[in-house]
């Protein structure tokens, strides 16, 4: 595969735009119309056979007229074209190929295969493609304005955050909102189909790329898993936060990302889990995203999550408590430090956290201050969040400048969050924005940042783990009954329920004496999964009598549904909390491993959270501590769980996942965590190719 | 008690204000300088014995000399002195006294005291008290600007929602960001530690106001449960929508509500079980309450949750048809009438919903047209939201015009969702503001606020019930151990499982042989209320020597605890999915029903619903549906479980705790609801005074 010209897609010395026209009102005139307008400093030529000059340029016929040495082509003609424009470009040694059109793979098989062509046939050539169904590059840091949209600002502030988007739209809604939200903006880069260059190009220049400090995905699908997860290392290791918003995380949306891009949107679930295994810092919403990563690009790292609030509103250090606590943020007590120094100089209230200093502030700077150096210095936190109301100009001046002030000292993470009003709050906004301070416009945006912070100083360095499963690989299984894949599994290191398989009722009634009752039977038979709803699992079998009745019940049950019995298995009974382990090969990422909730929960709650294999038993807790029934592992009433135990069997069930490609997918439901020990009391496992 | 006068409060002809001062950058003169600011019509008096003058107005010496019928009186005067003050006012006839100052009950026991003492001077004289720790009044539709505070805006914009807020600081800021989204106020009554008028006062006289629209709640604690819930009701049967923000949802931020206003932060779960049940509609955010209210007010009403979304962006409509799915709204497919129309007309796309019908819109109006008058005219749809990208000034004034008008003319309620970014986007806004469209300046929060729409629509009219127990009422039950609460319940319409309670083994045994194996055994003793821990419970009981050796067992516990054994409890097997049933009597609301998840998930996971007593099994369905939990109860793979059954159980616990008072707390748990009939296996019941 040629190489990828970074500088030359982002920075380009020299631009062609193949199919420029005129009209600054439509799609094709919109590239060299910007690029006109922003003061573009590199060449540009304009290629279209209608016309000897465009905006001043020079206009060439075809491309091949063009001089030589261009760094990038931008392709405005329709889809049909594209092959044999891409052809010349690449013939002509243009090293990279912006196909703007829409038309491909988003439409169908056809579109699929017109964009697979293009590929082909430009990188015979050496070249490489961006797109198709895709608007470019914005280079706001090095004001390379290249994208054919009508939508952006014509006033840019340059900053840090760079961004990749799979939606053209989306990537410059979100490129447009930071630059409102005084975030300064890097490069934005809209990848589309994804035909050639794709997320992961992208995400592996922009962490070598010295003016980004930050990397915003807009992600419908990740097409290759395994470059992906090699970005997002890389991205960690060198200290770069990876930011992503994901469209298309329901079928709803999904049906329209189809429609949209030709991307079939993963399951989001499994990417949500892949996200927090590799420290991708998931936003819910745009506003989030833009906020957040401005945050992770320029605030310290944390050590934990305790946050100190003050603010001169009581109601506005209730709202940002109740949100932070929500989110999981913990706000301890000030230290009795804290509240010795502060306890005299607050005649209306009690010093505490969150710390209200009352409006009493507004004539009293000096205990504004006080309170300010005080949470700074307090041992007792690792953030600090000022949470202001609407303040207008009187205030704002009078005020702002310490809590600036103090946000800039802070050796701690401090924010600003600060109610906007319009035209009402400009002062304040001013104030916030000439000071650069981390500012937030409500208290809720301020507090997922504050999470999302320590979420990403908090997420562990080494994962996804590595395989550590010793001993030879066995061959491909032959047969797959519960009793062979339990063999197996034991094999590997996997706890499983002490159990005979028998062939005749002789032989179950001879086992069942040396077991202790109650016990559990079954009647395997040859293809049946899913024994339980054809009546062939009971539990409690708790005397000889009752299990002759039991596999009497089970002949007759195997002779009404023509079934093929292959013995009467026989397992100790465990007691405990039901959680359902499994692993399956996902179309992008390869395998996964799944645990969540068990018995009745497993389908319909959905309490499940999923990961890469293979993963380190620590990460597998991760994951455990992920679901709503972590809540109940944790225990309590005098009960226990072995959450170690279910880790440590999570990790092993993702070293199978990994080592053994044969396996198509792995269901281990429900495995019983007890007091000590978690047990797989069924399992069943699909082969593969 | 005397009546409120509530033209007094919010549109006076006269204020008096107590304390007055000159210095405008004070608390005690920001009253007058905004009135003089604001240019506010009546007379304003002046008390000050410091001044001949304030502000070109004659000040007064003392309350004593002021003309006579004086509307109402500000109190900007220290706590200490307030009694003193409010008694001059009440005395001198003026009957309302808003009292500003803090330092009453916030502060404590003492300061609780005083507020009391103030509430109780004024009554005697026939006048009534806001506040205090409140900022009164701010009647922007009849130019009161009344409230002491500096962050008020100085361009005010008048409309039709209405606040009413126990956090003063709070109260403004919403009212400041309602007015910067172009949001007109009717008036904001900050109603303090509400030592006399309170929330439902206010609730009540708004409802009543012709000039308003809808009624936002900012809530600490409702000190007062049954005269909310009459004003709630009135607000229903008055087709006014009321909203609500909670402050204090967490213990942290109830930690800060407490020092904030005196208020005891209620329950916040009970309280959101019982704004459902009164179609009280809760706002998760500040934003999110401004704008809900906004749509609540002005929005037709919806018969449904259809949505269908229209973007030319691709990306945004994934993003809204996203969140719309992930907020439970439904986005059916486009009618086969309305692809037929569109079909052909979308050259880049296949018509669906959500509807993209491409950039090509840019350049075809007549495309634009025909979808926005498709999804108007399609049945399938109860709602529409135009979601729009970052508009630049070009974009804007082609594109938007037909939204507006095509959202104007539409007879279901159609919003538009246009992200906004500052200068770049300012033309959009403007046509936006102009226009008086239902806007949303995020796809997120234009969700949200449909999603409450629907709610507030599809909430029943005539919760809570009225309770429908027929029968005597029996006196109050002599003892309370679980064989007698179940035979009560019994008595009450609530199915109890079947049991016998056996003073002796012999006969407990004899009883055995009447029933079917396998069984459940208690032992039952005088006290004992969780019997499970001490090992007083076996289930699956399976015959005769299993159930000697438990009986044998159940005695030795007995020895070993010192416990007074009243006899053996056998009981018939239940099997189904466990449920918890209880109620109790709420300080502020009196009896409460809850509902949720039962067993292991009981505490852990706290998926529990709340409404008041009594409720309809309408009403208690509303509650079941409300939990996590609900998911399972919906049955599938071959299991169902009888909602009606448990919810019509529900309901008559409900019946129980309106109807008889001596009851403190009753607790069923669990509950087994099977395929057929709902059980209560335990049951437990404290009586109060």
């Amino acid at each position: 595969m040629p190489s990828f010209d970074f500088a030359g897609l982002i920075n380009p010395r020299s631009i062609a735009i193949v199919g420029a026209s005129g009209e600054v009102d439509g799609h094709a005139g919109r590239t060299l119309a910007n690029l006109v307008r922003t003061g573009y400093r590199g060449e540009i030529f304009p290629v279209n056979p209608r016309h000897r000059e465009l905006s001043g340029y020079r206009c060439y016929e075809s491309v091949d007229q063009l001089p030589a040495q261009i760094d990038v082509a931008y392709l405005m003609l329709r889809a049909e074209t594209a092959v044999q424009h891409v052809e010349q470009c690449a013939a002509h040694g243009i090293r990279t190929i912006v196909v703007c059109a829409s038309g491909f793979a988003e439409l169908g098989a056809e579109g699929r295969r017109i964009q697979e062509t293009v590929r082909d046939v430009a990188r015979r050539y050496g070249s490489r493609v961006l797109g198709p169904n895709c608007i470019g590059v914005m280079n706001v840091a090095d004001n390379v304005i290249a994208c054919p949209t009508f939508n952006i600002t014509s006033d840019f502030l340059p900053g840090t955050m760079s961004i990749v988007s799979q939606s053209g739209g989306m990537g410059v809604n979100i490129a447009n909102i930071a630059q409102s939200k005084g975030i300064g903006v890097r490069v934005l880069v809209s990848v589309g189909n994804e035909c050639d260059l794709e997320l992961a190009d992208m995400m592996d220049a922009l962490i070598e790329d010295p003016a980004t400090g930050s990397v915003v995905l807009v992600v419908e699908q990740v097409r290759d898993g395994a470059r992906f997860v090699a970005a997002a290392k890389h991205a960690r290791s060198a200290g770069k936060p990876i930011l992503a918003l994901k469209l298309g995380r329901t079928s709803v949306g999904q049906r329209s990302a189809l429609s949209h891009t030709g991307a079939m949107a993963g399951d989001y679930p499994v990417l949500q889990g892949i996200f927090r295994q590799l420290g991708v810092v998931e936003a819910d919403s745009v506003d989030d995203l833009v906020t957040t990563a401005n945050l992770l690009a320029t605030a310290p790292p944390v050590a934990g999550n305790r946050l100190a609030v003050l603010s001169p509103s009581g109601g506005e250090c209730t709202y940002m408590a109740d949100r932070a606590s929500e989110a999981g943020l913990d706000l301890p007590d000030l230290s009795p430090q804290t509240k010795d120094v502060l306890g005299p100089l607050m005649p209306l209230g009690h010093p505490g956290n969150p710390l209200d200093p009352t409006g009493a502030v507004i004539g009293n700077s000096d205990l504004l201050r006080a309170a300010l150096a005080a949470l700074d210095a307090d041992p007792a936190f690792d953030m600090i969040a000022f949470a202001i109301p609407t303040w207008a100009d009187f205030e704002a001046q009078r005020l702002l400048p310490l809590f600036i002030e103090a946000a800039q000292a802070s050796r701690k993470p401090a924010v600003i969050s600060a109610w906007t009003a319009g035209p009402m709050t400009a002062k304040a906004e001013h104030l916030l924005r000439a000071s650069g301070t981390l500012c937030f416009s409500s208290a809720d945006g301020a507090v997922r940042a504050l999470t999302a912070l320590h979420q990403y100083w908090s997420a562990p360095e080494n994962s996804p783990g590595v395989a550590t499963s010793p001993g030879p690989e066995p061959g491909r299984l032959t047969g797959t009954s519960e009793f062979q894949v339990k063999q197996f599994l034991a094999g590997q290191g996997i706890a499983v329920a002490r159990e005979t398989l028998s062939p005749t009722r002789d032989e179950a009634a001879a086992v069942a004496r040396t077991m202790s009752w109650p016990l559990v039977a079954k009647l395997q038979c040859a293809g049946v999964v899913h024994k339980t709803e054809l009546g062939l699992v009971r539990t409690s079998v708790h005397d000889e009598a009752q299990l002759q009745a039991t596999l009497t019940e089970f002949d007759r049950l195997a002779r009404e549904h023509g079934l093929a019995t292959e013995g009467y298995l026989l397992a100790e009974q465990y007691s405990g909390l039901e959680i359902i382990v499994g692993g399956f090969r996902h179309q992008d990422f390869g395998p996964v491993v799944m645990v969540g909730a068990g018995g009745v929960w497993t389908e319909r709650l959905a309490d499940r959270s999923f990961r890469l294999c293979p993963l380190s038993p620590g990460e597998a807790r991760r994951a455990v501590g992920e679901l709503r029934i972590s809540r109940v592992l944790a225990g309590g009433r005098g009960r226990t769980f072995d959450v170690d135990a279910l880790a440590a069997l999570v990790a092993r069930v993702s070293d199978v996942m990994a080592r053994y490609a044969w396996i198509a997918e792995l269901d281990l439901n429900p495995v019983i965590v007890g007091a000590a020990g978690a047990v797989a009391v069924d399992a069943a496992l699909v082969t593969g190719p």
